[in-house]
């Protein structure tokens, strides 16, 4: 039988994953630092653990995924954290968007105690999530993957490995998040222009993605932003903005001017700025509108 | 048996699309300015005229595929133009990417005439135009729209109609060359980041071509920008720096903002100046990494 | 005693800077195609025309000051233009921000007749005409400046010459109007980013103003930005706007990227777009407010 | 007889500041990292320290000139730094480009002691360090303001206050080498569009320096623009692209979108990742000519 392997992380994507898990046979525990949101799990299964140091024995396996850099560094340290209780030969499986810096950080962190680092970030909604039809890219050490594997095949529908360096697969998810956020600035600019000149959104939007642009990222967010109606939330624009600091500051560090980057944060950043974060982070489309007077 | 139609325009796309139309059983009468482009198409069947206006009888149907508006203006006017030879009820099915004022314009000429002026530019690059794998835009009176239908399908895998206006489906045009330019510089940026942090380009692009953006513009354009070699050249920057152009005439008259459009041009240009119009317009992706320091 | 020379285009700048020519006892006959604009001078002491060619005789020297490219080619062309009423010798002092290409073309048509034309642009709100102040950018002819001197003294504060090319002074015009549009810019981020963070507007620009950015141009658009008030207009941001179309689609021909140009073009736009056209054109600094939900 | 001051940070700015300070008449004890750039203000008399805790007695005053936050938090931290050195009464006076909130940080662990933190950021470049030029902008606790103000003047020659928020000044300081990157963006696009054009830079650059720009930052800035000799060194690329990512960082945190000081970032990263580092930072105006290029 299976080892019991502990989840940290329950929000909408972690809650769906941890499912996911469940259905596959495995065996949970689970942590949330709102505990409340175990409890769906619990139902069906999973153990709660009061302590995210809990979910895992020594030598176990965890996974975790969490809102930033800041929420993983909390349940990897302290006295109930991960790295105290992974024992030698543990694996943290870390599925959070964050720096590829604080990544290798951490890595680094587990290693000095013979444990091991998996960057393993997800690609897909909740939606995606919930279907098990996530793609998942990954990075770290070979033996430690391998035996995560069977976990992420229980949660995607296809797992990218970039190597060993456990930032890598945190570069690759952090490019990911800035080709949708182009992807939906240049459907916003494309929708608005139809609009001004009197096509309809939705007409432009069909022709488009039936045809040269006929892939998940342009079908999904581009509905959206053809009905501009930006629900159900994915992901609030105040989440993903953070993602796009950590695009920055990468950036930033290897030297990479990204114009594009640099623009769909700012229209992050006025999205936020006025009030609208009460929809899905493609609503930043609205910029364009307003900068052409609809 | 079907009548002869005009075919004005023999350059890469116009020589493989007229070839389609012969292929499909349609007789032609085609020009072009450089006379032994007609060559090949006459060895197929085609007829040959010595000027615009001799590749139609009055009341016949005449198909132009040309660089620019300029072009366009050209062969309509004049003494042997297209204007002067269609008679009453010829239909000019136009199928250059001009600026959609230019074809208002024209299309009123062409009424004045009691002629009609059918806007059916096409997306695709030259390959898609030899497989007959265009998708094309319509606009302009239903009538003229319909006789030229039978045509269109043999040149294109689709055809998607905008109504009345014929600007309308230049602008759809100009709209789709945008997302394409975007599609470029999104993926220039990343690929560039990933290189930079150590990270296969060629990886990166199968992911996310794999996967969520797994769509005609992405694979293609992102082939090219993976491997950093811009062959077969489908389109060389100046050219579709004057798609730009367009879009950006576009933009100011109809008051739409479009910070995306403006950086592409800027790509564009820059590539232009630099001396490298010897390449597929992807090839502005090379500014991303000349910003890096690549 | 003096000649007699023709003033055509009688707007904010053209009304105050015909006043100075007659201040400085040059006499004048004037037409504006509102005739009323007419008036306040007439009672100076200006004879008026009825039509453009009627300001000036044969072999004399005519200014103009209007609003755009098609207004100077109407009053140049026609009947009662002035390339038919300038004859042989005269000479045309253009000082409307126009683009080079049209002032190229139009030097080429007087010089078929034997005319000349001088390009002489000026720098200046309207409250700088009014008071003599305006400094101005010349080129074009070496006789046919020397003849236009004494009259460009009456208006301005200091000429610089910019050689033979009949386009140079009209590249220099539009190179500054894109400095001050690129000052404002400036500081409508600069003033925005103090004000977020709890400093004073005022107080931030008092001490540029004071120190590194002393300066007229700062010195002028910045009080209305750091006031947030756009009054008195100098000039509305649609008219400013056409100014930044030339600038792009001069910088588009000579191959150079101006993404700061591009920059404060969107800001224009949207200015207009959003209906925001009775201010002064330094009045685009609200964007930057607009997009930090100010 | 006045009091011993401490001086910390002795690099091209520091040394001159301290310099004016015992020009002045003011008693120093210096320190420097790397010791012997203490030498030339050792044989004008100033004290030197081996730690920097050693520059000032308990309840003195101190000057701190350093490179980055870094640097002063690594002054003001450990066994022999600042805060253990101040005792109760003393004031630092921080005169470094740092970012508003290690200011309030370090404020607060002063106050924590009974001791004062005064922000004092200084503009100008090493010449008017030199010259006791500089412009300072002040804010902190009143009292330790006025104490700080005689050794102020005698570095500079015109102060503004910004009040008691410690990170105010800081704030100012962010704003205004935001402003200088705009001169100097604003500049190479006028300038590259100029010489593309076929006329002068440095003409164009000494019209408009004459008159609408006659200030500081565009004559002293400009003259190394136009001339494309970026020398002598006032501070490199690097180190600026330091301030501008603090800019960055001051505009997420007060959700100020800022697409100026991101075209800035993204010019100065691309000097920094061609190896252009040996020269001023006004150097980035090389990419305006290399995207156009030249």
């Amino acid at each position: 039988m299976s080892e019991t392997a502990g989840f940290v992380g329950l929000g909408q994507m972690g809650q769906a994953m941890a499912r996911n898990l469940l259905k596959a046979g495995f065996r949970l525990r689970v942590y949330n630092r709102t505990a409340e949101r175990a409890e769906p799990l619990a139902r069906l299964g999973a153990a709660r653990a009061a302590q995210p140091g809990e979910t895992v024995p020594p030598g176990g396996i965890v996974f975790t995924m969490l809102t930033n850099d800041q929420a993983v560094g909390d349940v990897a340290q302290g006295e109930h954290g991960l790295l105290n209780a992974l024992g030698e030969g543990g694996v943290h499986v870390s599925m959070s968007t964050i720096a590829p810096d604080t990544a290798r950080w951490l890595a680094r962190r587990h290693e000095e105690r013979g444990q091991h680092y998996v960057a393993a970030p997800v690609f897909g909604k909740p939606d995606a999530a919930a279907a098990a039809k996530l793609w998942i890219a990954t990075s770290g050490p070979a033996d430690a993957k391998e035996r995560a594997r069977p976990f992420l095949e229980a949660m995607g529908q296809g797992i990218y490995d970039f190597g060993d360096d456990p930032g890598a697969a945190h570069v690759v998810k952090l490019t990911g998040n800035f080709l949708f956020g182009a992807a939906i600035e240049a459907m916003a600019e494309a929708y608005t222009l139809a609009q001004k000149n009197g096509i309809s959104r939705q007409k432009v939007h069909d022709l488009f993605t039936d045809t040269l642009f006929a892939c998940p990222a342009y079908k999904g967010y581009g509905r959206l932003i053809a009905a501009q109606r930006y629900e159900p939330v994915g992901a609030p624009p105040s989440l993903i903005r953070k993602d796009f600091r950590l695009v920055r500051e990468l950036a930033d560090r290897s030297e990479t001017p990204m114009p594009l980057a640099d623009l769909i944060h700012q229209r992050l950043t006025a999205t936020v700025a006025k009030g609208r974060d009460d929809r899905d982070w493609a609503g930043f489309a609205q910029e364009a509108s307003d900068d052409a007077g609809l």
